[in-house]
């Protein structure tokens, strides 16, 4: 991996010259103060600025080819059986190729490191350690509180456990859900989690009807307070969506020191909901990220996209312009993200791993005398990326990818099988 | 103006070849069928999807260059006060600047028709003509109930009017707003547009403060009400916001014929509202547009981005996925706005003007089996807009508009101006 001497880049509104090596960033210092090593890569970044990496906390990279399934659906159970079946007919060779198309995506829109939970993961992993990004991946534990399928799904997490612990990626453990994953699984996965030292990735209060069917079945228990009661929530738990919570789940959560994900575009798509407690959950400890959810239900991987639509809901519902600051909803998708899986990532720090995105300035998004951040997040799009760097190596440069179009005219032919 | 031929573009997922000339569409048929006449410039569009040209019904181009302006003020009164600082210092050298900014951008999103409200509205006019969209605007009276300011505004639409009326552009009356205009000066604005058979352009129930207001100093009726009242709505009227509005309102605005543009990202991000009454006023037969307002609130002028936004927040709001279509938001900056202004534009359709986006397909936002619109405002982005044609004539090839950058640099000097 050769050195980088990124020249004249505005880090925080100065103009710096940043240098990486090994993979890190090696040093941040004022414009024109560096000499490059003779063999560092020069790079003129004039107009541009330099932002950290992106993570997308939540994501099913392989539904990238599944935009719009189901959309024609009226009732959310009917969008599911409508993805229930196209999921019946996908295999390895299609979640490799649309986990492609995804760190495509992910790529081009300044993500650099994704936690994801679907089917197949080692086709995700292959993809995403091919074109450079990182992965974070899970078994999910699906079990529908049968006995057989139980039995499957533990030998499935200790076998992707096997195959995926030193394979470059990380490797969590996964619950689906507490309605689709039996008391028994919950607690063996969470075990499992413990004794190996994972993280435990689950879906949790998304829909109001998974807060009243939890209520019903566990003796007026929310589904915060019934995975509390079994010992399940810790700092290890990512809790996707957490959207429908009471107080006592809030304050439960802060106590666990949970992180939890929130995922606006989807929740508002489905019509799930839109009040995440941003504010409540922060303040009484909880550690909050941003995710996608995958391309069925929110037909995008942008999380700059993410972060304004989660700013315009938090501003809007709750009538204050102030809530959530543009900062807190960039620490949701840098260094909370970093913190929960003990990363020295998500800022451009010395030291810090050179996962660095290089926004180009020259648009009419970015004419005014508003500060970069705000620009890029108000009023840009993420076409405004130029280039990318992942761990220290450049994964696109001026808006190209290497490989792009065979990735996607691969990718287009596994569309026929998905066709219903 | 030479004659065009789009070869192999998808119309409404079906693959034909588009004739225009004299600035209108001449004919479509099926790929293929065609000859192009000697002087026609044949342009293949494999890959590539037409759709009309968007329509933005409400906003203050020349604010371009005000993006971040008072972001960091607490309170929206306070923001206001910043904005009016700001707007102290412009001229009309800066209103034609900053106007450039915005049709460019306005182009770079698909933009062919905006509906504009601001000072100096002929510099506006001046800078759309120059660079091939079609600007409404108005002169907006506020007097502030001050006779000597109601004078002065009166001379000032009457001028505007005699200035403007036959400059290629849609000349309107305007009224700021219920709370900045004294009753006599509404009445005269009022009348002033009917004699002259002219659009009213006001900003109307945008706060909750507004209404209330309203209610306390004219004895109870809402800013609707008391513009009925006064005998001012009817089908001409064009009301921003429309977002505080009694189940009695809505049924006034649609017995009046009344257009209603929707803001989502303006209001949202003031933290005014988001509960706009989309099914309520449609059904009632309200005319309902998009606008994505001035950059000081909404930091952009996409208004692809706007109709997701728009999509998102309805789902939500009403926890229904399915409460507004695709279909209506995209009648919304189309079919509805070319009605309201008598324009026989907003669709592809022989003989209605030429005013077309290109759509590139050839990203990863589209590879799907859904249609192509779905994933254009579900999944894309602006930049997925490859060309536009405005009145039969190109105004963006290949994401490049004429002169740019030199309209960049020029307005780059305006922004001293504002600092404040």
């Amino acid at each position: 991996m050769s050195d980088i001497l990124l020249k004249n880049i505005l880090v925080d509104e100065v103009l710096k010259d940043i240098t990486i090596s090994g993979g890190l960033i090696k040093s941040i210092l004022p414009a024109g103060s560096l000499h490059p090593e003779p063999s560092a890569e020069v790079v003129d970044c004039s107009g541009m600025a330099a932002i950290p990496g992106f993570f997308n906390m939540h994501t099913h990279a392989a539904m990238s080819l599944m935009r719009g399934v189901g959309e024609g659906q009226r009732e959310l159970s009917s969008w599911l059986q409508e993805v229930w079946k196209v999921e019946a007919r996908i295999d390895p060779e299609f979640c490799y190729h649309a986990s492609r198309v995804a760190c495509l995506e992910m790529i081009k829109t300044g993500t650099t490191t994704f936690n994801d939970m679907y089917f197949y993961p080692e086709t995700t992993v292959r993809a995403a350690l091919e074109m450079g990004i990182r992965p974070a991946v899970c078994y999910c534990v699906l079990d529908l509180n049968d006995e057989e399928k139980a039995a499957r799904e533990k030998d499935g997490t200790e076998k992707a456990y096997e195959q995926l612990k030193d394979a470059g990626c990380i490797f969590s453990a996964s619950i689906h859900s507490i309605y689709t994953v039996s008391e028994k699984m919950i607690l063996w996965t969470s075990d499992f989690a413990r004794r190996h030292g994972l993280k435990l990735h689950i879906h949790l209060c998304e829909t109001r009807t998974e807060v009243e069917d939890c209520k019903e079945a566990h003796g007026g228990l929310t589904p915060v307070e019934y995975l509390d009661r079994l010992g399940v929530l810790d700092q290890n738990v990512i809790a996707a969506h957490s959207l429908w919570l009471s107080d006592s789940d809030v304050e439960i959560l802060g106590k666990r020191k949970v992180t939890c994900v929130h995922n606006i575009n989807s929740n508002a798509k489905l019509g799930s909901g839109f009040r995440f407690m941003f504010d409540e959950l922060r303040s009484n400890g909880v550690n909050i990220c941003l995710g996608t959810d995958g391309c069925a239900s929110s037909n995008n991987l942008d999380m700059l996209e993410t972060i304004k639509t989660s700013l315009l809901f938090q501003k809007a519902w709750r009538g204050d312009k102030d809530t959530v600051t543009l900062k807190d909803a960039l620490n949701a998708v840098t260094v909370n993200a970093a913190k929960f899986f003990g990363l020295n990532t998500g800022r451009i720090e010395e030291g810090a791993i050179a996962d660095i995105s290089i926004v180009d300035l020259g648009s009419s998004f970015f004419l005014s005398n508003a500060p970069v951040l705000s620009n890029l997040v108000w009023s840009a799009h993420s076409d405004s990326i130029d280039s990318v760097i992942a761990s220290g190596r450049f994964v696109m440069r001026h808006r190209k990818v290497e490989g792009e179009e065979e990735i996607l005219s691969l990718a287009r032919r596994q569309l026929d099988k998905i066709r219903v």
